[in-house]
């Protein structure tokens, strides 16, 4: 290749599943191990979110190094009831602990109608989509979530005490797309605030606090303050209902109990995740529901836009046309993210 | 009794439960199913969502008088997997479809770990955090939704396309207070800025749009107009997952199918709920889940708060405290809806 290396390539999907793989297995994890870590990553990629990609092979990859994360972990998967697993993590790669327990709750769901994985000793998943995605695939409407790093105050408090948890929802569409959500509860990412401050731009007083815990306009105190949850009491609760359900009932981490990802890279974060798998092919045929969903969007769709030049989308239809575009063209990689993958992959040989 | 009829009464609970029990005899339903109905409504008006209580009574009294809800309905629950059971409402009143779901659910998960009700050919249901509660006060972990009445547009759309389904959690505490959550997904309700209008003020632009679908400070234009979801595209995919789980898997309508409860009274509305609820005593014991219970809300409530007169507070607080004031003083009941409960419980004898 003759790119420069600031330049962004355009990997196939088969290319940056092996490279990933190497990179992996180079970073100690057993064969299959790194194939499931990649399933999610690189779908992550295709969606569109590269903050959540194999991008995370940088902080994925210094922890690893360090034992932060164990490279070797033995999950253990114990079936507690009918439909319920409890999944100990065993501090391994993130993504590994998340489909071990997608699996298992599938499996339960196929059985039972519902299936139910809470997750411990985990880390940071990637993002829920490709969780989602991969259940709807199979016929699974899922709700899924993780804790996370404490990065946000409680509503009407002034310290960092809980954190941004992702939550999401797939359903499945077997004629056609699946509807996808995944959202954290803050109104925007911190990269946003960032940007406003770059820009020289003052924020909406809805997106962050001061570090009192005063809602700011000033991008620059916003980011010595703390992000605002959606709806204000609502996202906060929102937020703290994903940490009962993924650290608390899961015997993982809970709230500032979490160990900071950057301040102590070596200790184990415990973080917890749940996965709740509905089984819709009890529910009508596959034309049925294929009809049922095919409605649902055309209702939504039909709706007239605000704006003429903004259609009105579903949730999850931006992240499937960027995969199909990504699947033709190529999924666009960092140069720094491709370096680091490599120079990980290399260690396989050692 | 000397009160003015304007003038709101306390009853106690048992007074309130004994006459809304004979009230909804009085429009037809028989004694056990009134009797599940007004448990609901009495534990919402416990807990000051009046709103959602007793005060029901004229809209639900309304649609069983002209058939638009069935007073003897025979509600079927077909266990379709272990753990999955789908529920027949047969247009049955809204708070007795909830609660035959309900307990179908917990007895699925009391013996698969975790149990789902789909419930279709329902109506109103009153608010989430009653069934919440019950569910918590047995050892439950509960997620709940329920579609509704359209009334919002699609975000970035501008016609009523969906309803502001409301979804709800809980969290047991076997040794003090649980968790819970229940939120419709609008950043504010109609009756806010009803109340702004009447004050000549202004609203914040992130409350709703006017009838074209734009963001609006204008109460008046707001009212012509539809409620804005939190978070925007957030709170506007939460509220279809609602739907989709509710409505369309459930097999009732969805979206705009929902008929209109004011226009069409003696239509059915084939709403739809769900309950997934989730067996706590599998995941540890009594006090280690109180433990962990108290701790969580112990770390949330230290949080400085921002204004030193309003502490941090979590999901469920004001509600239970009502509740416990309401238990010792009374329930406070419009002079209004007790008339119309005397007046539907003299039907009783006819």
């Amino acid at each position: 290749m003759t790119t420069s290396p600031q330049v962004p390539r355009a990997l196939s999907e088969a290319e940056l599943t092996e490279l990933g793989i190497r990179a992996f297995v180079g970073l100690g994890l057993p064969q299959e191990d790194a194939q499931a870590v990649c399933q999610i990553l690189v779908l992550a990629d295709l969606f569109g979110l590269s903050t959540h990609g194999m991008s995370r092979v940088e902080s994925y990859g210094e922890r690893l190094l360090v034992g932060g994360i164990k490279a070797r972990a033995q999950i253990r998967v114990e079936r507690v009831a009918p439909a319920m697993v409890k999944v100990d993590g065993d501090n391994g790669t993130g993504p590994l602990v998340g489909m071990r327990s997608l699996q298992a709750a599938m499996a339960l769901a196929r059985e039972c109608g519902v299936g139910i994985a809470l997750a411990r000793g985990s880390n940071h998943f990637g993002p829920i989509s490709p969780y989602s995605y991969l259940a709807a695939k199979e016929g699974f409407a899922s709700i899924i979530g993780s804790n996370a790093t404490t990065t946000i105050a409680p509503w009407g408090g002034s310290d960092a005490r809980l954190g941004n948890s992702p939550l999401g929802f797939g359903v499945p569409n077997p004629g056609g797309q699946p509807f996808l959500l995944d959202m954290a509860m803050s109104v925007v990412a911190r990269a946003k605030i960032r940007s406003a401050l770059k820009r020289r731009e003052s924020i909406p007083e809805t997106w962050a606090t001061d570090k009192q815990g005063r809602p700011t306009t000033d991008p620059a105190q916003a980011l010595d303050g703390f992000l605002l949850p959606i709806g204000g009491h609502k996202g906060y609760g929102l937020a703290l209902l994903v940490d009962l359900f993924s650290g608390l009932l899961s015997g993982a981490a809970y709230l500032n109990h979490v160990k900071s990802w950057v301040d102590a890279p070596e200790e184990p974060q415990n973080l917890g995740h749940f996965f709740i798998l509905i089984n819709t092919q009890l529910l009508g045929s596959s034309q049925w529901l294929t009809e049922r969903m095919m409605d649902f969007a055309a209702i939504l769709h039909e709706s007239p836009p605000a704006d003429p030049g903004k259609p009105v989308l579903v949730p999850g239809e931006i992240e499937l046309a960027k995969m199909a575009q990504q699947r033709q063209h190529g999924i666009k990689i960092d140069a720094s993210t491709l370096a680091l993958l490599q120079q990980h992959a290399t260690r396989t040989s050692n």
